[in-house]
């Protein structure tokens, strides 16, 4: 297929939305935003090899490049409504892209989003994806509104993609069928983050490492935070998988869970519990907002906890 | 430098602007869109070897990126207003980072265009650009609206940037510094789109070659052209640099000009004449709208050109 005829087929693949008044098929997309809300806009890359292994079917790299991007705006507690989609293949293959809209397209009609442009080019295997979504003036989730005497939140469980990807990376594949699921299927809390909008303060979703993410709230509330390892939402399978101290050590600094953390006075806690229950979603109280610089976490011994690392860091050489 | 070290450098040269109320740094950018707006975006990623020479220095390839995402602004008759960057670096490297903002925002900044997110990942380079602007209702420049009778224009000069490409790949580099700018450092045509916003017909911008391109709008409108090959726009730099049969190719086949190419009711033309001397660029009538298919494009002496090949197709394999 010559570039002209894959966009054709993306073109007719494509769900569109009324909102959308030229999508696929021009220099740019037209688009009609709603009146009284703000734009949200982020943007995230897939690159083979660093971001998703080699050998990931080409279903779950469409759904994962859509979920992490879904996942940003979920953590801003915005509305998705459209993206675009910028498509590197080393070479064009039907069977592949066909493969890839399977898992793009069906996590993008969950959330009503419509893929609205983009390019396809040739290159190394990489997915960009750009999702726009909406949010209520004042009810956007931010990094930096974390208050001292917050309680600290996480949805869902922890850990589980990190056990995936080093059992995978062991050759361990049987094992980890459950485990693999949320590595390559990861759920944006899109939902959760609309019920937390207006309500929980601060908040960011879990991409690099639990503890790497919540110091990137410290930095930008000017607060610390107090984290209990041994309050950190473990799925069964991950309890399986491995022995205590790979857990923890999982859950506090392993990467691509795409949860969300956030923070919320003390005195929402009910309300926080409603909202997440209306989302259905499980939400877990793992800390407290305190005055400091970071995040310091603690065993139930009362040790405080040093991790290897504390997240994934890209360009460390 | 590690990927939230690079992130803070790009984040402390980025512009911003009132309508951005939060930009580089949460999980998404917080935008204010105008009202009674239309939202206008589009998305070009660049790939090293194949959109660029991988010797291309970084200030042109971040000018480039950027120029490409902003033509399409520019074929929709649309204000820019914010983007966002994703760059894959196969290694982390400040020096070429700062080069690349360099020529990155310094289109930018000509435009009052704000970096407002992205991201940064490991991989072969590759940058791909998102742009966001506004137009008003009704006023976009569509491919979908040329009409038989139409006079078909061009801004500026063509064929520059595919003969400095054909003379770098020969080796004869020292001979094409003026062609090599209009290759490098292309200008998006921001100020003749707007210009041209309600009062042209169809616009595209001519990044796969002309006839390619007209091609796109005779599909989306239904309709056929006839272009006078002698009536297309040379620069007298590329009159010295080729003979007069590779001169024709490389202005009706070759890509990466980034110019305008539209339709306008004859009827109009002294107003577009008017609107391309206030943008400050000289426009040509190089063709006609006819009842038809696609685009013919016609010698001095009548007979009809037949390109070897119409324009840049990826893909073809």
């Amino acid at each position: 297929m010559a570039e002209f005829e894959l966009i054709t087929r993306i073109r007719q693949r494509a769900a569109t939305r009324d909102d959308v008044i030229l999508g696929i098929g021009d220099d740019a997309a037209l688009l009609q935003p709603p009146t009284g809300h703000q734009l949200v806009v982020a943007m995230d890359t897939l690159n083979a090899g660093v971001h998703f292994p080699r050998a990931t079917a080409a279903a779950d790299i469409g759904w994962k490049a859509l979920a992490v991007n879904l996942s940003d705006l979920a953590a801003m507690g915005a509305e998705p409504a459209w993206c675009t989609l910028s498509l590197s293949l080393p070479e064009s293959d039907e069977d592949w892209l066909d493969g890839f809209l399977d898992g793009f397209l069906e996590l993008a009609a969950q959330h009503r989003v419509a893929l609205v442009g983009g390019d396809t080019t040739r290159g190394p295997l990489s997915v960009c994806v750009t999702v726009h979504g909406f949010v209520e003036p004042g009810r956007a989730l931010r990094r930096d509104a974390a208050r001292v005497g917050d309680t600290v939140w996480v949805s869902g469980t922890l850990g589980d993609a990190a056990a995936a990807l080093a059992l995978l990376e062991s050759g361990a594949i049987p094992a980890v069928d459950t485990l693999r699921q949320r590595l390559d299927r990861p759920t944006p809390r899109i939902a959760l983050g609309r019920a937390l909008s207006g309500l929980a303060h601060a908040c960011i979703d879990v991409s690099d490492g639990l503890l790497a993410d919540l110091d990137h709230v410290c930095e930008a509330s000017g607060v610390g935070m107090r984290i209990a390892l041994d309050r950190l939402p473990a799925s069964d399978a991950l309890g399986t998988a491995c022995d205590d101290d790979a857990r923890a050590s999982f859950q506090a600094s392993g990467g691509d869970d795409y949860e969300l953390a956030f923070t919320a006075p003390t005195a929402t806690d009910g309300e926080i519990l409603a909202a997440a229950a209306n989302a259905g979603v499980p939400v877990s109280r793992v800390g407290e907002v305190v005055v400091g610089e970071r995040v310091r976490a603690f065993a139930a011994d009362g040790c405080e906890w040093q991790p290897r690392h504390r997240g994934h860091i890209h360009f460390d050489g």
